[in-house]
C-alpha cells in the first residue's frame, strides 16, 4: 500500500528498530456502532475485518491517503471499555473544514470544539467526539 | 511527507470526508520517560515538539517509513493519566521479531507477550508494555 513499500527505494532500517507504524488500536464496547461513526461521519472505509487468535473481532478502517489502519476491536472478556477523558484522539486531515463543517450539518453531528482558525491564515482544527469516549481531531493546514 | 503528497497523484477526496490520518494522541503523565521509551525502545525519532495553544507540551514521533505520528501529550490539567487495560496500542511492523528481540534483550526489555509465530511461516506478533499501561505490538510479515 505505502509507497516506499511498493517497490524502488526501501530505506534502511536497522532490524534493531520498528520500519512503520501499522495500526492504532482501539477497543469498543459496540463495534457497529463505532464503525458506522468511522464510516458515515469521516469518510473512512471498511477494509478488512476478521477475528483474532483469542476471539476478539476486528474491523480494520483506513483513510484514502494513509497506509497506517484503524483497528477497531471488540473484546468483551476484557470487560466494559472505559476511555478516561482527554486521553487519546485520532487526528485526520481534511481540505476544508468550513466544507467538513457542511458535511456534518447534512448528517446532524457537531464539532464538539472548533473550528478555531489560526489568525495567520495557516488552517485550523477541530474536534468530533467519536463513540464510547474517544476523540477525533480535524485539521486544515494550508 | 508521504507520497502521495510529494507531487504528481493526488487521489480525488470528497470535501466530506477525511483525507488522511495526521498523527494518534496519547496523554501521559512523564512526557521525557515516554519520549525515551519510544526512541531507545522502538527506535522512533522525536521530528517536532512544542507547546499547544492551550499550554499542553507535545512531542511528535516518527517511525521511518511512517508519515503518521504518534503525538505524546503532557497536560496536567487534565488530571492523572489513567489508561485502562487492554483499550488501545500502536502497533508497528518489524523486519524480524527474533532481532527485535534480541536489541530488547540488549537494552534489557522483555516482550510482555509473545512472540506468536504463526504456523504458516507468514510471521507473528508480540507485544512490549509501554511507560503507563499503553502498549505496542510488533508484527513480522512475511
Amino acid at each position: 500500500m505505502g509507497c516506499p513499500r511498493r517497490g524502488r527505494t526501501i530505506p534502511f532500517v536497522p532490524m534493531s528498530i520498528v520500519r512503520r507504524l501499522d495500526h492504532t488500536r482501539y477497543r469498543v464496547n459496540d463495534l457497529e456502532k463505532s464503525v458506522k461513526f468511522y464510516q458515515e461521519v469521516l469518510g473512512l472505509e471498511e477494509v478488512k475485518r476478521h477475528k483474532s487468535p483469542r476471539g476478539s473481532e476486528l474491523a480494520f478502517l483506513k483513510a484514502p491517503e494513509s497506509d497506517e489502519l484503524i483497528e477497531l476491536c471488540h473484546f468483551p472478556n476484557s470487560g466494559p471499555v472505559e476511555v478516561q477523558e482527554d486521553l487519546t484522539h485520532l487526528a485526520f486531515i481534511v481540505d476544508s473544514l468550513e466544507e467538513f463543517g457542511k458535511h456534518l450539518d447534512s448528517i446532524g453531528v457537531k464539532f464538539s470544539d472548533g473550528p478555531t482558525m489560526k489568525p495567520d491564515g495557516s488552517g485550523g482544527f477541530a474536534f468530533v467526539d467519536a463513540p464510547e469516549g474517544y476523540e477525533v481531531e480535524l485539521i486544515e493546514r494550508r
